[in-house]
């Protein structure tokens, strides 16, 4: 007889296999919708019975705010690990919006959902959660365009509008974005980064005068 | 008795409430989703009857394809319009943006349909004008770059990726712009050109050196 596996081991296959659940449902919604998407369509991605599948979740409106918080959780902790850092400021940009991007790049699907549905997001309570995500992502991104600022490293016609283009540049490439295409996601990070800071255009001049 | 309209006095009829239709119906799928609104809720929020309904569209998905068309179709004009002009290429990549911020402006509902309904349009015979159109526009977008490169007025370090983040900050602002705001619809796309220029930071260090 097998020794039974105890109670960690038993978490963390629970917490793998909830995982690819994860994973199959959010490539799902992207494709066919949220609303469009049977919980019968999420058993056939799966290869889990209908039971298996509430095993793990216990309806679709709980699988979408998983999606949305497995893609802003660990984003919110990188950001603030790098904030906390002493790095000069334009490092700790560009460090954010890499690791944005490599969300982009993992997270492709959560990142489509996120954005289809944000409709649904915008009401109720289950969604307070994601939107307070969203809005502490939003207001940390802020803070550190305002210190590069203060400190004279940046500096923004309009601040406010410069961190609303950084979030319209990064959120669309999840629209376009191809793994093994021409640009890596740290290339179109730090591309990204030279617009905003109107470092594209400079830097060609200094190699190309 | 009263005189019977003309062909021309009806068929403009129809088509203001056609339009009438179509505004209604926008907001309800913005609001709520595609696939979540159902011709009940498109009758209840038109006031009309569900024959008065079928009358202006014979489905839902119809409804869908006269948005994205009724937002890509006037665009385009306008912006090959702007492209036969013979103003320098900097007035003329203005100009468009300028147009095209106008559209998210007088058309916000339609624009987050098109964004939210993306993966419906991908795929399908019916979303093929759509997706040829949205092609039209993003190429127009990108010889105007490529014209500025050329002539020597642009310079970007990756053309490609500058066409890119600027669909991705226009599109994005579907879903933060407020009449009345801060920020005009002129200003923004302004703002967004300076920024894709390298012109935002440059210029006020022409001001305040």
């Amino acid at each position: 007889m097998a020794t039974p596996p105890d109670r960690r081991v038993l978490r963390e296959r629970y917490d793998h296999r909830q995982q690819i659940v994860l994973s199959h449902a959010a490539r799902e919604f992207a494709v066919n919708g949220f609303h469009a998407t049977s919980m019968q369509d999420l058993v056939t991605a799966t290869g889990l019975t209908t039971g298996g599948l509430y095993h793990y979740f216990g309806s679709k409106d709980e699988l979408l705010v998983k999606i949305c918080d497995e893609l802003m959780e660990p984003l919110l902790v990188e950001v603030r690990e790098i904030i906390d850092s002493n790095w000069p400021i334009e490092i700790q940009l560009r460090a954010i919006v890499r690791v944005w991007m490599l969300h982009v790049e993992e997270h492709q699907y959560h990142m489509l959902v996120f954005h289809q549905e944000r409709h649904v997001l915008e009401h109720g309570r289950q969604w307070s959660k994601v939107r307070r995500q969203r809005k502490d992502f939003e207001e940390l991104l802020g803070a550190v365009l305002k210190r590069g600022e203060r400190d004279g490293e940046f500096r923004f016609a309009d601040r406010d509008l410069a961190l609303r283009a950084l979030l319209g540049m990064v959120n669309h490439t999840a629209q376009w974005f191809r793994p093994r295409g021409r640009l890596t996601a740290e290339q179109i990070a730090d591309g990204y980064v030279d617009l905003l800071l109107g470092r594209a255009n400079r830097l060609i001049e200094g190699v190309n005068p």
